[in-house]
């Protein structure tokens, strides 16, 4: 298996100011795998209860998404409820509940420890941690995180910092973990904890790449008309990821185009509810809006 | 005269979280006249009371600037007091005494009515007319406003706006004028008004131009010290319509490259109080933060 994330499958329950969506399928590895199907072949390591359809699986797989490491535990299903205020960046969780991904302890597939790509959903640091001890020796480890562990949960996750090689956050997190203001600054000192590259994700506002040798900016594509923006960060990942993987190169020049591939399947996302439009919009719709996108940049 | 700025000429008492200056030399055409001086020759038409040191002139004489259209009035110079949150974003004006420019009557001199290039700095739209109207055939006429305008003199201001080459607009700004929420929705109902291209300034988060035949975006410079953001904007036309006119070109590509400049501009401008930092930055400074940029938007 090329590439691996290990995340969340779940429910979503999302309100936004102009519809909701019940029970949507949803979780950061449902999102990454959809966003990195198009790229290459991706495993998911991850746990569903019995509630979960086997149609949300076939769904994956139709994509080209390997579930050998999705197990079915007893019980529900994770549940995740979100409410979007009209300037798409205030977002109210209205509940989560984790159920079955409470007790979960991930089991990397023997298919996939040789996984030379590897992202770590945001989870709980030392889930994280023992998902990745159980790898070989990958290529290239990205992890993303949220300002619950940065709050509660620092060392666990400062000593994960200092097994990967990438980290990707928004601003907030990025912030809140550096203490620092200003956003490059901010950057600089999560380096200063480990990874070679931070990937800082600003919403609307774009994102940028910095690492040792790279420093790459970005504007978000502008897409006209915002559905749903749940999912954006991990289908930023898994178009990004993806885009890693199927080139297997990590060079400062494919992590700069890995940029404009994780901005488009972002793009592709919150154009629809859940991973509907990333199930429409496969590879040749990705690389005429990576052009488009790039007509944009391009002096 | 190759390019004329029409503006104000003022002082400035600014407020900041970190230090305050008071009296200091600002307003529009200052700003744009000091960053875009390190292109070429650029003309300032504009007002100041009898109370305006000759040091200050001196001061713009010495960046090249050709003050011949600066006439002075009886009476005190424009004031302007601000005051920035430690967010950056969020400004108060404290006061405003327009004083001599009150009574503001531009004369374009002799020397400048061929003027190919010409920016309307932020005024009363009928003011910017009157002083367009005395233009022989610019070449590029670029217009800023503010919300104020598009408040009270909405009618003269679509006037205006059908006469002009391009308008620079703030998000708030496009977003009042155009209705629309979307920022390029909005930059798109602003090119229905009449102008053949829109930069459309999002301070920390870049800018971008739109127009018939261009699209273009750009993250703004990642400034690690903010002194003082006032003249940002003023600085950004500089350095984008001083590129312009020292090429005599304005096809897409070289928009697109005075987008940089202008960024470039506006970077150097906020890293200091007044145009303390403009002043000392020339030609070469510009150059190399130019490919500083270049490198970070660069696949």
């Amino acid at each position: 298996m090329s590439l691996t994330v290990i995340g969340t499958l779940a429910f979503d329950t999302v309100e936004t100011p102009f519809d909701r969506r019940d029970e949507a399928l949803g979780g950061s590895a449902t999102y990454f795998a959809a966003a990195a199907s198009g790229f290459g072949e991706v495993g998911m390591v991850g746990v569903v209860g019995t509630d979960f359809p086997d149609e949300n699986l076939a769904l994956l797989r139709d994509l080209g998404v390997d579930c050998g490491g999705v197990e079915v535990a007893d019980g529900k299903t994770f549940r995740w409820g979100g409410r979007y205020e009209a300037d798409w960046n205030t977002r109210h969780t209205t509940f989560t509940d984790l159920n079955v991904f409470e007790q979960f302890d991930p089991k990397i597939p023997t298919g996939y420890v040789g996984s030379p790509f590897v992202f770590l959903a945001n989870a709980e640091p030392r889930l994280q941690m023992r998902a990745l001890e159980q790898f070989d020796t990958p290529k290239l480890v990205v992890a993303d995180t949220m300002n619950l562990w940065i709050d509660i949960a620092r060392d666990d996750l400062q000593e994960l910092l200092r097994r990967v090689d990438g980290v990707v956050l928004n601003d907030e997190e990025a912030r809140m973990l550096s203490g620092e203001k200003h956003l490059l600054a901010a950057a600089r000192k999560v380096l200063d904890l480990g990874p070679r590259f931070v990937v800082l994700k600003k919403g609307e506002h774009g994102a940028f790449l910095i690492g040792e040798d790279v420093h790459f900016s970005l504007p978000a594509y502008p897409v006209e008309s915002v559905i749903d923006p749940t999912g954006a960060g991990d289908s930023f990942a898994g178009g990004f990821m993806g885009y890693l993987a199927s080139v297997s190169n990590i060079q400062p020049h494919t992590l700069r185009r890995a940029m404009l591939y994780g901005t488009v399947t972002a793009s592709f996302c919150v154009e629809g509810f859940s991973v509907d439009e990333l199930r429409k919009r496969r590879r040749p719709d990705v690389e005429s809006r990576f052009n488009e996108l790039l007509s944009f940049i391009t002096l």
